[in-house]
């Protein structure tokens, strides 16, 4: 390391320390907010942001043309930009946030024992999140809303191209806090584009209960390396849909279409059919042709690529591959068994669904199939934690820990044990 | 590191290697065993282990030999032996965890959203657990068994002492899952003396989903340090029983009295004793009175010393101290909110109790100590999977994440979102 970066390492981490030790102190006041509180935070956070528009607008001019010296490409610029209709997009998100239930105090399970102690378990806070993202100023207010809904306090790194548009909502953010008579640090921002400050929040599991990364493969991967605290993630969606030979032809159809082509970029966007060698051919006929038509690449295996033209050759790389795009790699497989463990072999625990009518493939298949999401007779664009009714989600997690599947304000939580006597001790 | 070591750890990564492998194969095996089959697997290790005593005792006494030549202290010569009434226990135990429900395949939650999508969170196994504990053959029996039953592999390292009897058992338990047709790999034992195992099992986070240490202080921070997979422990129990001015006096002598000496050497057993200034004196010196009598030394503040001649003088660093030992710390405090400030800066995090007829007391007690049990007029002695009505539990754990307080069956297990649909397409 340099002297240069090991100064800058430095300061990195006495910032961090710094903003991590005042959302440990907050965090502590707000596990205590009662509903009411957080929900006046989040609605006069709302009008804060409707209020800043000229600001807001302003500071995102002076990102996006940092961002076009830079170099981002179109999406990234895209994701990038604020209009008037994105900025009330942030608003009534945070409303929405708002309107949810809130998670804390919930009593999750109660028994009483034979001794007569009554046993519950309640939810309670995590206690700090930190959020790590890309250039993308809305996460800013959707992610801090909806940690602090959960009554956690949140440190939010965004990437440095959103630098001035995300201080501006995080400052909306605090007023709305201050509103309320709940600490500012609740929600936080590292107010610097110094890299390094990455690297400081994932090495401080003694301030940071959770890291939620949102973004690109490359961040994802980095943080889960890095990361010495749990980290609610998917590195990848690698999603499938598997035509069964029982499926109903029109459902298959119309799934597999809706599961490529609805949207591309998200996560839970297919990227691999599977069909069934007993399943009829004019069925994979039917939904090769309905995909080509509207642009979609084809890549399949040989007995693929035999029913249409059109389909290009798929090698081993492909079933790996998620290509978050107009591109579908195309398998055709001995029955379920061979569909669930092309899946389980090839996948990415995400999410996966089979067509069927037939409901022993379908049980087989939702049993042994060892994803976050297994779902029958379904698009794979409903994995997300709007369609699933949990309001709005922070991400979608793969891991087996804690979170798995939409990351919503639940899981945003964690629980005690209250255990209530009348001066039972133990024999 | 000495040509000698890094050969050493060679062997144990590739060693590591092997076997976490072989339990994830395992573990996907088992994921889909029926409950019939992991209780047969139990209960046919239990016939197993009762048939070894004669082998399990010979195997014993070399590791109780080997032990006396370590100069192992008597307590953990004690906890290393068996004799036939612990065999019988460990074969009764296995027997206990075949008669738990089943966690596996359980509807946690069930809803239907607007557009007809069934969604269902079912209960699903964790995968490879790792456990890593001191020289007690004991935990070989009930931690695999307590895997098992929730559909895990378990990848075993006991200490370096009871190779030979761990040994045994591992091999009753391997009887009992090839009697059931379940792979022997569902359950093993590092075989070897080698420390390098350790380190080589807390890096494979690939492998292994989570590890449970179990032992002293220094095994756990080891752990807890070097995993880079969650861990499910408890540093310490510095548990604290709070009486209140508002506390029924007899309740409250019980209480503290049951809290201390019950069993001085668990983890719920208190080790701090905080009493409010407005209390009646009376129940304080009772109390002291009564430690005092049964042996226990106590170490207070100036005021609870002028109470007592027989307290000594507590220092800062006795308010930190879990002794596991008949000694008490005592502390006069300004109500129930010192009190919580106490606990919340000095415990860790683990069972805490107030003893107050006040319900407000209460209350704010139970919402404001941040620990994985909080209790109102019990002892902490209750902190303990059994008398939660878990049935068992593999150790408790001070995280938020994922398990909190004592970690049984079901606190072994993850997660998946079963959706059922009928054609549903995102619009």
């Amino acid at each position: 390391m340099s002297t240069a970066t090991a100064l800058q390492q430095d300061d990195a981490t006495a910032q961090i320390r710094a903003l991590a030790e005042a959302a440990r102190a907050a965090s502590h006041e707000l596990a205590l907010a009662d509903t009411d509180a957080k929900n006046n935070a989040l609605t006069a956070a709302a009008a804060a942001v409707r209020a800043a528009e000229a600001e807001l607008l302003e500071a995102n001019a002076k990102d996006v043309a940092f961002g076009q010296e830079k170099n981002l490409s179109h999406a990234m610029i895209d994701r990038l930009k604020l209009d008037p209709a994105r900025i009330e997009a942030m608003a009534s998100g945070l409303e929405a946030v708002a309107a949810l239930p809130d998670p804390v105090g919930e009593v999750m399970a109660s028994w009483e024992r034979p001794n007569g102690l009554r046993i519950e378990r309640v939810r309670v806070p995590l206690g700090v999140i930190g959020v790590i993202y890309e250039s993308r100023p809305n996460v800013t207010a959707d992610a801090g809303g909806l940690c602090l809904k959960a009554g956690n306090a949140s440190i939010l790194r965004g990437g440095s191209e959103s630098l001035h548009s995300s201080g501006v909502i995080t400052e909306c953010l605090q007023r709305g806090l201050e509103d309320a008579g709940l600490p500012r640090a609740s929600i936080q921002m590292v107010p610097t584009r110094d890299r390094a400050a990455v690297g400081a929040m994932l090495a401080r599991a003694d301030l940071i209960d959770v890291i939620v990364p949102r973004g690109g493969k490359s961040l994802i991967e980095r943080v889960m390396n890095e990361a010495r605290m749990p980290v609610f993630a998917h590195l990848e969606g690698l999603c499938h849909v598997y035509v069964d030979a029982g499926a109903d032809p029109e459902k298959a159809r119309a799934i597999a279409f809706n599961a490529k082509m609805r949207r591309t970029g998200i996560c839970g966007a297919a990227e691999t059919l599977l069909v069934d060698r007993q399943a009829d051919p004019a069925v994979l006929r039917a939904i090769l042709s309905d995909l080509a038509k509207e642009g979609c690449e084809l890549r399949g295996d040989d007995d693929v690529r035999a029913l249409d033209p059109r389909v290009g050759t798929a090698t081993e790389d492909d079933w790996y591959t998620e290509y978050l795009d107009t591109i579908l790699s195309v398998r055709i497989v001995d029955g379920v068994e061979a569909a669930i463990d092309h899946i389980n072999h090839y996948g990415s625990h995400h999410t996966d669904s089979i067509v069927t009518e037939d409901p022993d493939a379908a049980r087989k298949f939702l049993a042994e199939v060892d994803s976050a999401i297994v779902m029958h007779n379904a698009s794979t664009q409903f994995a997300d934690g709007g369609e699933f009714g949990m309001g709005a989600e922070i991400g979608i997690s793969t891991g087996r820990m804690h979170a798995r599947g939409p990351v919503g304000t639940e899981q945003l939580t964690s629980f005690k044990y209250v255990v209530r006597g009348d001066g039972q001790i133990r024999p």
